[in-house]
């Protein structure tokens, strides 16, 4: 039944908890891939390259979008920020899903090149809570909160291209939903149409040979 | 988070055991209601007024089409089947999920008036599997076969217009799936858009108030 994998999409408000939910749901289950993104920024203390981020050089970065081996990149604060082709497609050939956490604005590019990838919005529970994220733990600054704010209207703007809203209350509940909804994905007929032309071309040959 | 039920159209090849599927779908989960179709035709052995179907007369069914209280319905062998609107929505309308077994050219009148319908379409797990029961017990006379394969070819052509595939191999796994893939439908951008605007209307204020 199963052939290739899924590429889900994941994206979310600031301080949904997005990072933990995918973290979870890969430990959880051994069927995703975590895509590890490409960027050009210094890693901060405690980052391992080919974990948070595979950490390269501007050039090298250039190179890599010469040689179309990026499926999104994006410019942010000085800095590149790109998904590797080969470690994705070849997740997918292998048949396993590949969890890729995206910006809004990458989402659609994702969407374009692969139209059966699955696209999770990740919100918190209530507005309340959405608000307490943001703020975050009271260590920011007026601004700092001001700009996430900002940045989440400009993404509550783009949830209507999403396929799914995933809302994280309890992680553990929350990585199984998310588990669900990809399990589910490979039941779409969209993402079935090799079997239903093998079902539509066996029974002209079941009729033919009655 | 839950407003409104959905309204879930299931299909599939003759054989394929929908009729056990979604009995055992709404005995297991509480929050589902099963519609129950309008008929003309006569009650068989061991059939119940408004458990297998509401048993009426021709005369009745047709006042029922001409004062809309059918959602869809069609003539078949001389007799009408329809489906009651009234119970359809007082149930979604309350938030329960309606589930209704329907033939494949009901289906797209279905999405036409509820296009947030869910269609499921049930397939046995094989083609071999499909053959064996499309043959039934061994009971069947070769025109009833080829009668029924015959459906199956303009059911398979069909499949495209349905959500997704249900593979009913073993009865429990099936009806978890079921399950799942309705509870995901709940998840979905489109059948949230009320939350979605109530989302971006409070980011504006809060960012107001600010």
């Amino acid at each position: 039944m199963r052939h290739k994998g899924i590429l889900v999409v994941v994206s979310g408000f600031s301080g949904a908890g997005k990072g933990t939910l995918m973290k979870q749901l890969v430990r959880t289950y051994d069927t995703y891939a975590l895509s590890v993104s490409m960027t050009t920024r210094a890693p901060r203390p405690g980052e391992t390259d080919g974990k948070e981020y595979f950490f390269v050089s501007q050039e090298a970065f250039e190179e890599k979008i010469r040689g179309n081996g990026l499926i999104e990149y994006a410019r942010y604060c000085d800095h590149y920020y790109g998904t590797p082709r080969e470690y994705v497609e070849k997740q997918l050939q292998s048949g396993r899903d590949v969890i890729l956490e995206i910006e809004i604005q990458g989402a659609q590019k994702i969407r374009e090149q692969f139209p059966s990838a699955l696209l999770l919005f990740v919100t918190p529970p209530s507005i309340r809570e959405l608000r307490r994220r943001l703020s975050g733990r009271g260590t920011e600054t007026e601004e700092v909160i001001a700009a996430r704010l900002v940045r989440a209207q400009a993404e509550a703007e783009g949830i209507g291209q999403y396929d799914y809203l995933v809302i994280n209350d309890d992680l553990d509940v929350c990585v199984k939903e998310m588990h669900m909804l990809i399990q589910g994905a490979h039941r779409a007929t969209n993402r079935n149409k090799e079997l239903i032309e093998t079902i539509r071309t066996q029974l002209q040959e079941l009729a033919k040979g009655e």
